[in-house]
């Protein structure tokens, strides 16, 4: 189990330090920054290239809301949850602590909203809360749905990270201009602590919206294809 | 067949509010926005991801000139292709209408021309109705060429999702300044119906060119590689 | 042979529809066009999909620089290589007549330079012509070392297309600002019919420096790896 | 060993001429550039293709840090190290002379910087020496991790070699504004011999940092995962 949730934190670590690191120090790099498309691709690669690394470890969730969507839809120990969600956010935290270091190393730095999740005015496009949190809901609805299918013992298992990774990639390339796209509280807990003020009084809406939609999508895999065989 | 039908809706839903969602939302967003090559990105990811996620349960078609394409080449059953083909068209609908919703809850959102194809002036790039017609009908049948040959028994089955999906991503890089890309007509017909006017006006090219090309494909594709084991 | 030879020129009118079709159609789109990364991935995804929708009928070629590579490399009969030749040759003339009827049908159209290959005042960022044969020379060596190595008994077969496909990608990310990037004859020879002049004046080079390229690695990796199993 | 010499000296040379090739000739091309996207796209696509094609010969490293990580976590034998990083520098040298030979085939051509790695006033971005080091290192720690990993027997092997290029593509979106990326001594040696220098008299921190990151990940992944079958 130390070894399972020594995995879980190394992998969270890096989806926060390059996904949201990518967003840091890259995105906006003038005239040839990578832009959303290469923060959307960075945030993929992170987990694409964890599940095929610790993936035989810990199943690489790197999320709470894939732990307890894959709870809801019968493919994780309830037991396994707690010990799993505080692994990821403190990797989580580790991660952006590390950015965070790393960026202060740049003359001039300025943390602005580092890459915090936020909706109404701290939406990057100005989206208000109520489609900030249908976006959140349905795009970590289809997240868990595509893992539940990926790695459903009916599926090519070999895929299911190539699968998975280029989701979140997809999921961000809809929705940074609405949320900065959490889809995972531990991801955006890590940056809001950072942030305060504005970014942990709106925290509250990248748990529930993600959990729920997470939660509904093991409901309704379930549905469609009961049996399965692994975690 | 309940099953299958859910999953097409699901599969569907997931294509036009991914990647008509990119669209709307992130195409052209100042400096960071990511253009037609994130656009081309979505679309093609929409359908990997389902790919590895409901292949098992319905095939994954998500487009009615799929289904008749795969008809034609004799890897599909006709009795089935009115329940999918209604399937499809519903829940491109439902993508379209959260993908409406999210997208007014931005302060000063203009409907524009959603992401409806078109031809002619509407157009992006000012392309005549023949040559929307021609790069419709050619790529529906490259693109159902490409789905009859990386589902064949002789292929990598495992590797299809992959073929597919990226196939529709370049499908995108070459055609959405020519008709904003349909080859598939449940994903036309979910924009047109908000849209209206000039783009219910030419709808019927997005159901007669891909169509055309998708049986076109069938017929050749079986010529080529008859023997093949399933659907 | 017959069907072998369809299914190469199919998948070279593709190459050439959707790699140069990228090119002229919507690398340069203001604002929201692909640019170079988008006609790079544009070019790769042809043969990453056709490899799996081809590649169990004729090999897929696709360029007559790969053909007699292989056959250097001991992998594909002399036989077989004028009628592999003159299909892709076929192919990507039709490809490219595709194109430029589609084309021709947007208001105020200029031929330019379609997407020729040249050097020197044709090169798109003024490379002379040493420079350009080198780079021909250098990357379709590599482009065929990937192709042997890729597709040797010892590799895994079913990522072929993958690793093939992405590779053609990476050459043109390095090099469409040297030559526009050709390392395939085929391709070449189809876009300088249309545009004439300069384009055949220099077709020359892009025939004989991808195919010394390609004959050199497929003697070099033979000798590295001599057991194969097949074409 | 020859060969397998040679197939390093090759991959090396690739990665070289492929991944700091993309950047020298195309990233700032104007308004059609690929940008930090491009190169990193560039610099993994050199280790996927090469991982399919010399990956049975050599294993595939094309990077001391590599090297020495794979001996840390007990995968590689000692007494192959010095070879293996001698060919792999050789390497890296051949491909910047090419790229060095091509580019002056341009009229105006200015060395520059070259694709050396800096930090400090010869960062991209203006990152300090500290930033740049824990940068170097956190990066190379996560790319022997996943290397680590993806070929662990547990791991589904085929698929190494996408997961360990596509994680050269990520760190090179996270970090090109901060040191150019290197996270490779033969890499950055090879673009330090052109500049000289203050590429020369910052290469130390290329070698350290990068050989640190990746021996740690070598004994951190080795108490994870014990067991193993194969380099």
């Amino acid at each position: 189990m130390t070894k399972k949730l020594i995995a879980e934190f190394v992998g969270t670590f890096w989806l926060v330090f390059g996904g949201c690191g990518s967003a840091v120090f890259a995105a906006g790099y003038p005239e040839l920054g990578i832009g959303f498309v290469g923060v959307a691709l960075a945030f993929g690669l992170t987990v694409l290239t964890m599940a095929y690394s610790i993936g035989h470890i810990s199943g690489c969730h790197l999320n709470p809301a894939v732990s307890l969507g894959l709870w809801a839809g019968g493919r994780f120990e309830a037991k396994e949850l707690a010990p799993y969600i505080v692994s990821q956010v403190l990797g989580a935290i580790a991660g952006a602590g590390i950015l965070y270091l790393i960026a202060t190393g740049k003359e001039g730095f300025e943390l602005g909203g580092f890459a915090a999740n936020g909706y109404g005015e701290h939406s990057p496009d100005g989206y208000n809360m109520m489609s900030a949190f249908i976006a959140e809901f349905v795009l970590t609805f289809v997240f868990l749905f595509i893992i539940l299918g990926a790695t459903h013992s009916k599926a090519p298992k070999y895929l299911a990270g190539l699968a998975i990774g280029l989701g979140l990639t997809l999921i961000h390339l809809i929705s940074i201009p609405i949320t900065n796209t959490s889809v995972n509280p531990a991801r955006s807990t890590s940056q809001a602590l950072f942030v305060g003020d504005w970014a942990v009084a709106e925290l509250w809406l990248f748990w529930v919206a993600p959990i729920l939609g997470a939660i509904a999508a093991g409901l309704v895999y379930k549905y469609l294809s009961p049996e399965e065989t692994e975690a």
